[in-house]
């Protein structure tokens, strides 16, 4: 049930409510691993979203604990919701829509179960993003046992694949670095106006994005102030880069793509460096360029003029906006950067847009606030 | 004008339209002094506000800057707004209401005129929080040139004074510490259980507070990792957390306030240390004293078990709670700590809720999103 | 064996070296729990330590592998030397003093032997620290079974025992937040100008105190951006500050010790809110006490003018120095503070310190390097 | 007057001083902008050289003050020494060498002064790095006076140019970006194995890089969790990176520069990408050319196996190490790494090693200490 207050006012006088509530029904929604960071996410984005109603949230850690027991930014918003095991009784009992947010492997069992029950299925872990069924066992190591979905799974990334989100019934959300991978190159790589045989992806990220499981990579004394390099000898991140740029290309696309963990919480800035096939490109048309491609895009702003004029993540967090801009190297190379939170249009925000496009609701609807800054 | 969309829908079907747009007037609402924290505080939180439109937004160095070129979280949400000077002519005739956002001694010398042109003002400056007109030459080097006004000002923290606050025309909001410093004991002091004569207020502040102008104790390497007492030998909150603890007591409240800026952004904690003056107060009694002082506040959570059990900034950024509790020590004192995001409930949030209040809106009205964690 | 390079040079010349090396004996030393921060902090300092040599360095987790393969910044600097697991018979073999720096319990084990075998000990972990035997039930939760060491040991503070140390053969180093509270306090408590019976210490400190291994609380996005209180209901360090309090007074000092985590990794800043006896004490009189009594001493620092006036951790971040200062607050209190890297003054440094006086040694031996600043 | 206490001892006796003292001249150091960042640092390294006096240290802005009045780090270390005015003629008189930390622009003024009256400079400014003398203007933006002095100056990165500076006068430290970039690449460049068309050097820097005056961008709140690209259109140390990698090459480099500033406030990483050119090499051969390439150098770590395997500045934090690695990716492209301490191989501490050389010193002499970790 949703609660429309509608007021009749004078100017500064006291509302007078007309209406105060309309029966709309609510879209019922599971959360399947609610107690790491994109689970506490899809809460906190969810607990404001006018036409969901979250009424299951599993962690086996905490099972039994109110969600606010984790989640103690949330207090207050969820008085009622404790988290639960697994069950898909339960989930097909009382969802309508499910988001996954597992380890790699666990998705793929569960996901048909909850599709043929005629749930529909938001995906945030990586078992349905790849259509090579072999890039499972070489990136994931393990053997996939749902191959049959992986076609009819869309990459939830809806300025790729918008018109396949509204009739889909299982989404595989991006991960983060790739989302922001693609999206600074998909201008430059559709409009065919830069060598794609040399694309070099830089990438920096939050702690946020390892999850909140401690490690000692994480640990704050041995994270606070790094500049480190990881997975340099290959992310699983890059196999669905190149699948959706080689899609978008039709053609093949060789990316160098290194993340490196840098100091903030939240963000992920792709840094895209790659060189110029033609000399008839500078500033305004890579604008131009960018703008036609992103133009009415409601989660992609292009970076103009400002105190600070380069995207950075720190203008998006909290936000699922994705920042980007393109800039002329020296007449020969293009630049070309996005900047995300890497748990909102990295991942949770991101799925909520995906779940907007799938349910016909307004694909802004719960993702409205703007970003926090400074923070 | 505020737009609602009325739906109808069936379960997971496309919503339809029934309204789209009922006739609301607008509150119109100036800020001045809008391109510091507190001002990009009060553009974003208001940008979500159902029944208010920002008309005007002051800056003296960014004047024919649209708000963005500042704020650029901003980007997108206010397509038209750009910075202007102060202009009494304008704010009274585009404005309903003024945010005033300005260094001690401005708000002095515009509120008046404000005022006397039928407009509210929230002035978040301290020019009308004190009303001993000698504090002002103490503790803010000024004469004041509006004391009529003092009596007339209502203390914006909504916890003492929600009554005042709705039949208000001028309301002075509380410094950021003092608002955390205030609300962390207002439960002891009025219930006259620990020795008012030894109260310690040791504060903890983020880097924001000092506001967007750069200085060398603000200057990045010379701010990230510090816990540096300032201000030790007297801080200007003092006075109005002392003007507010008298009050409450109907007693002298002597208070050692001593804050200390450390690494975060934002953020203020009080950690209040308080003897206890009767044997017979328990860890219950505390919480029964605090849970029935802050009952029905819409923004105070009693803090209570979870895996973080103490009031913490982080657990509040972006929202205008104030997360708070009481601890005994050793059965002989009690030390009560308040969090608060010292942007939004140590300012402009704050500011918000007493504005709802004045207009007799939702106290909660913009203010309704959960805090961001992790960040 | 020292190696002293003597040259004799002429003005910007080339030198001459006279005398390449000096046979000199090399105290042996073992750091039992090597892989820690302490413990890396103790190799670090011993690294350049001109008369002692270590010979063993214990880590279960990591034994076999080269001490710089967890203590990545020293690598070149123990090329030879590998974690092995602790064996009295290797430690009684291999070293004349050994360094200990595990977790409460451990020592009280070990010690007792290797004082039997003739070597000195210098205890990091608390199990020597107190002279009530109740004390270890009551705080760290276990019985002791060497009481009688517990009069034999002494505190390692130099500052409060140092003529003690010259004679010890036991060494008891202080916890990190005891030995900032404890200098904040000394002169106040040794003269008598402030009431005894109302102290608060209020305690900040940096994540690196918690240790190496990864938990929740030191996990990065969790701990990035508190100001979270924590053990507020008794902390285990209030008994050896106590202890030493009293024991300065001649008399019982009533203490509130409530500890925070802050943002940075390293330091420890103890606040002393205290309030004065008598009325003749003015700003002059207080750095006069502290001055008196921190005469002579080689790392305490009365903080005075400068760009930053009161005592931070950022200005001692890698050195051995204790930063200390004491303020009139409104004619009626005095705050006082003490500023420490937590790891060195609150650890490997004064461990250090008191090994160079038990041995005879320079008490700056190793411990000359400057702060590094900014960090 | 340098002063060697010479021990003999008996194992863990008391040490009997055999010589005092002995007769060494002090080389009298000066330096020329000694209140920022890098002047800090180096009044904090040569405060423990064995071989050399600080005897002028100039500030316009604190003349008069002592030198720990802004260097609150170094209280006690230099008790004598007070910022003054630059005047040649008291550098002359008091100085055989000055290090010289300006602005573009005015060492090019100071230096030719300096050299005429015998004395030798090392210049951390850039004015003496290029030897294209339209380079400056390019650049800096500033019309070269001294052009006859680019081709006597040595350029100061030891690993290239160590046999030049044992001969120079005047050595030009490279910029802190130039020195990771070059060290990162040289042993790739030199042995011919990448594309050298195809180069791509994506740098992440701390805040202390942008030196002691604040600005909005260092402003803390701005700052504190920020990835943000800057110079993207053209960073000036791209000139010194190119003019060294082409007399590297003999042949034409074509490379892309990108800094970005992340949260930290020391380091800086180098990530370079780049194109085999060969087939045939493998990690081994990648290690192999690195080992050889540095083999010998006292500061250049190429790291191995650890608890953390690539090259992060906070390994090297307050050091003077470089560390670096470069590593296959998928059998066709290079990534190498330098990390390094930006104010200290970056700045203060390359130009003390660079001081060692040109005065036939030990090379890490003053430098011996570890880095600081964790930090």
């Amino acid at each position: 049930m949703v609660h429309f207050y509608i007021y009749s006012v004078d100017r500064l006088g006291k509302p007078e409510i007309i209406v105060d509530t309309l029966s709309v029904s609510m879209v019922k929604v599971g959360i399947v691993g609610a107690s790491g960071y994109a689970g506490g996410e899809l809460l906190r984005i969810l607990s404001i979203h006018p036409r969901v109603e979250v009424t299951v949230a599993t962690s086996r850690e905490f099972k039994g604990k109110p969600v606010s027991y984790v989640h103690v930014n949330l207090r207050r918003y969820y008085p009622n919701l404790k988290f639960t095991d697994v069950s898909i009784d339960e989930l097909t009992s009382r969802c309508d829509l499910v988001f996954i947010n597992t380890p790699p492997s666990i998705s793929q069992k569960i996901t048909p179960k909850l599709l043929e029950s005629g749930l529909k299925v938001v995906d945030l872990s990586p078992d349905f993003r790849l259509k090579n069924p072999e890039d499972y066992e070489k990136w994931y190591g393990f053997q996939h046992e749902a191959l049959d979905l992986l076609q009819k799974s869309v990459y939830g990334l809806p300025e790729l694949h918008r018109e396949e989100l509204r009739r889909a019934e299982l989404i595989a959300c991006p991960g983060c670095n790739a989302t922001a991978s693609i999206l600074a190159l998909t201008p430059l790589v559709e409009s065919k106006i830069v060598d794609l045989e040399h694309v070099v992806v830089d990438v920096k990220v939050g702690s946020s994005e390892a999850g909140r499981k401690p490690n000692l990579g994480s640990h704050h004394p041995e994270r606070a102030n790094v500049m480190r390099p990881y997975s340099v000898e290959g992310h699983r991140h890059v196999a669905e880069i190149i699948q959706e740029l080689n899609h978008l290309s039709r053609d093949k696309v060789d990316v160098i793509f290194v993340p490196h963990a840098v100091g903030a919480v939240r963000g992920a800035l792709a840094s895209c460096h790659t060189w110029l096939t033609s000399q008839d490109v500078d500033n305004n048309a890579l604008r131009r360029i960018y703008a036609r491609r992103y133009s009415g895009e409601p989660f992609i702003r292009i970076v103009g003029e400002g105190l600070f004029k380069y995207p950075d993540p720190i203008n998006v967090v909290g936000s699922n906006y994705a920042d980007v801009k393109a800039v002329l190297y020296e007449k020969k190379a293009v630049i070309s950067f996005c900047a995300i939170d890497n748990l909102v249009k990295g991942a949770a925000g991101q799925a909520v847009q995906c779940m907007n496009i799938m349910l016909g609701f307004d694909e802004k609807m719960g993702l409205e606030s703007p970003p926090l800054r400074p923070v």
